[in-house]
């Protein structure tokens, strides 16, 4: 059939309820066009990026597509990733904001460090918001990353909700492969910015209850230590199957 | 004293007797000059990416630096990663050889599929080679991924060594938090192109041995789960505390 087109997977901002129609946007026209080949009367997976997933009936195609819904359900979370994370080097925010929003990671705090702050030429909050949902169309899930604006890691520490396990990016911790990923509840990860932390940062984030764990054997660039974190924690789901 | 500066670590083709001297190469002093801020009277460290490690002392640095060999050593691999991987979407290879780098893995055979070749304008062997020596520089470590030029992944499977524990990159396989990744001898991972495999591949992997691993929840592109196999299998490692 349509072997090679991608299934027809949309976020939208708010889903209607069963039987009302809502009109989709240029951007979903032409990625249900092009990537999808979807045609007028073949069914569409929605999802509002906060666990609401709904079947729809495409009415129109065309550059306004029209949508019908069928069907509505809502997603419980289960268990969600926050990471706080300091500046990689200059241009790799882009993808690590894409790739941990493929893993599944909930929310992406960039936190501003002693040797290194966020340059608000590399804090790109819209283009992060459209990297976000294109990776959570493609990875069809149903929570979309939500990307933070840059605060102080102090005022980030502060500011966490209580409990959650919390873990520290350090070579020096305990190695991942050993740690199981906790099932459920919120996970907390914090990476140091390209230069590393600062000893000060380390004691507060060590006061704070973040245990250090080691992701590699090599030592990691700020993005890749995100992104082995987030794997780390995307890999211990609990699958359908042994739900 | 140089809090930001990078330790001074290079990769050598080869790396002579304690007692002799080498130059560097052009790559090199800018490293050391512009990364490093490093000085003659400094002492480097060398490695030539197949395990041998050299303390070195900065005899000379400018535009040919030369250095002396103090002491050599051997490192064992110890364990060992071979990747086949299909042919992400475009433009995506690169900084997925980089991180392949980062993270540890011995090989990349990049593998032509059936839905998917590698299209030979993405294929930049010498590129690739720049990147995992940068990424090698970068991480610290002595093993050097090696970027083959692609190959059919029948062939890719014909070839490979016997044994070894062999893993298959699928949504529907046993959950990666419940797999510890091998701590010795050379894993095999396959991950499939980004229309996926054909279930003739999927099933000529499993005669070949390759169990399913689930990496995440989530649908991953090409990349990420070439990202996400390694992470996990780079995180089991073992760490200098333990052994």
């Amino acid at each position: 059939m349509r072997a090679e087109a991608a299934p027809s997977f949309l976020w939208t901002e708010s889903i209607p309820a069963a039987g009302e129609r809502l009109t989709l946007g240029a951007e979903d026209a032409h990625y249900l066009a092009r990537v999808c080949r979807a045609r007028a009367g073949e069914q569409v997976t929605l999802t509002d990026g906060h666990g609401v997933r709904a079947r729809a009936l495409l009415v129109e195609i065309g550059r306004r597509p029209l949508a019908e819904v069928l069907e509505v359900e809502r997603l419980e979370p289960g268990r969600g990733a926050l990471l706080l994370c300091g500046a990689p080097e200059r241009g790799r925010a882009d993808w690590m904001v894409e790739k941990l929003a493929e893993l599944g990671v909930s929310t992406l705090q960039p936190v501003h460090c002693e040797r290194a702050p966020w340059s608000p030429a590399e804090v790109r909050l819209a283009r992060w918001r459209r990297l976000a949902v294109a990776a959570l169309r493609q990875s069809l899930g149903c929570f979309l990353l939500e990307v933070r604006a840059p605060i102080r890691l102090d005022d980030a520490l502060a500011g966490l909700p209580a409990g959650g396990s919390r873990y520290l990016a350090e070579p020096a911790g305990s190695v991942a492969g050993s740690l199981s990923a906790p099932v459920l509840g919120t996970v907390f990860g914090l990476v140091g910015p390209a230069p590393g932390l600062a000893e000060g940062e380390r004691a507060v984030a060590s006061a704070a209850g973040f245990q250090p764990i080691a992701l590699s054997g090599n030592r990691l660039r700020t993005e890749t230590a995100a992104l082995a974190w987030a794997s780390w924690w995307s890999g211990g789901f609990v699958s359908a199957a042994s739900k």
